[in-house]
C-alpha cells in the first residue's frame, strides 16, 4: 500500500494549516512553518513568492478541501448511512482527536475567520471559499441521502455552523460535551429532512 | 434618564473586550486598551496588577455576563415569546451590528477560545466560565418558556453553538446568510421542545 511522498511545497502548506489551527494566523511565523515541514529555508520564497499571505491562503484552501474530501469517506464508512450518522461521524473525528491530542488544536478555517481587520482581504476570501468547499460537500452528501436540494444546502450550513460553534465551546471547556450534545439534538431534525 | 458614568476600570474592561473581539488576544496590547478607554496610563497597573492576563480574563467574563443579561431583555421585548423568537432575537442583534459596523468584530469569548497552547490556563477557564454564564441564561429562558429542564440545557448548547459557528461563517462570507439560515432551520425544533 504505497503512498506517494509529499513534496516540500505540500508539506509547507500542511504545516502552515497545522500551526494556524494551534497558534492562530498572527502567531504563525514563516520560519516555524519551514521548521515544522522540515523544508529547506530558501524553498519558502521559491514556492510562495507571495509570502505569508499566499501560504496562509493556500493552507486555508487545503483545510477546506481536506474537510470536503472527508465527507464522501464518512459516507462510505457508514452502514446504512443517514444524515444524522454523517454528522456524528464528522463530529467523531474531532472528538477522537481531542481525546488523543488534547484541545489545543481547532479548525484552521475558524482560526482565520476570527481574525478581524488585520486579515488580508484575499485571506478572508480564502476562508469563505474554504467554508464553501466544505458546505458544498455536505450539501452533496445530504442530497445523496435523500434530502431535497433546497433543504440540503440550508442543513449543511446548520451542520457546519453547529459543529464549528461546538468546537469553540469544547475547546474552552476542555470537554467534548458540546460536540456530543449538538450531534444528539440535531440528529432527528436531519433525518426527518429525508424526502 | 440618567445613566451612571462608567469608572476607568470598567471602561478598560469594556475596551479590552472590544479590542479582543476585533483583533484577537495576541494582537491586543495593553497600551491600546488604555488609549481606547481614554484612561490614564498608570491606572492599568493600579487596577490590573495581574497585567494583561487579568485584564483579558475580566474582559471575557464581562462578555459572558453581557450576553447572559441580554437574554431576559430579549424575552421582555418579545410579544408572545417562544424559543424560536428568542433565538431569532439573539441572532438579530448580531445581524444588525454586521449591517451597521461591518464584519470585523466577532464574539470576544470565541476570540479567546480559538487561542491554542499560548492561552493562559486561567484565561481558558475564564472563557469556559463565560460560555457557561451565557448557557445558563439561555437554559433559564428556555425553561421559563416551557422547555423541560434536561432538554433546556441541551438546546441552550445547540443555540449557542450554532450561533457561534454561524458567526464565523458570516464573518468569512461577509454576509449574514448563515445566521438567518440557522435561525430558520432550528426554529421549529426549539418550539417543539415546549412541553
Amino acid at each position: 500500500m504505497a503512498t506517494r511522498e509529499y513534496t516540500p511545497r505540500e508539506r509547507m502548506v500542511f504545516s502552515a494549516a497545522q500551526l494556524i489551527r494551534r497558534e492562530g494566523v498572527g502567531a504563525t511565523g514563516m520560519r516555524d512553518v519551514v521548521e515544522h515541514a522540515g523544508a529547506p529555508r530558501g524553498s519558502l520564497q521559491h514556492y510562495f513568492p507571495g509570502g505569508k499571505e499566499q501560504l496562509v491562503n493556500e493552507a486555508v484552501a487545503w483545510a477546506g478541501t481536506y474537510a470536503a474530501k472527508r465527507i464522501p469517506k464518512f459516507l462510505a464508512s457508514l452502514r446504512n448511512p443517514t444524515p444524522s450518522k454523517l454528522f456524528a461521524a464528522m463530529a467523531e473525528q474531532w472528538i477522537a482527536e481531542f481525546a488523543t491530542e488534547g484541545f489545543d488544536q481547532g479548525c484552521p478555517i475558524a482560526a482565520v475567520a476570527v481574525d478581524g481587520p488585520g486579515l488580508a482581504d484575499s485571506t478572508r476570501g480564502a476562508a469563505a471559499a474554504a467554508f464553501g468547499t466544505w458546505l458544498d460537500a455536505v450539501t452533496a452528501a445530504l442530497r445523496d441521502l435523500g434530502v431535497p436540494r433546497a433543504k440540503a444546502s440550508a442543513l449543511a450550513t446548520l451542520v457546519v455552523s453547529s459543529l464549528e460553534g461546538a468546537l469553540l465551546l469544547a475547546r474552552a471547556e476542555r470537554d467534548a460535551r458540546p460536540m456530543r450534545t449538538v450531534v444528539r439534538e440535531l440528529g432527528p431534525l436531519l433525518d426527518n429532512a429525508v424526502a
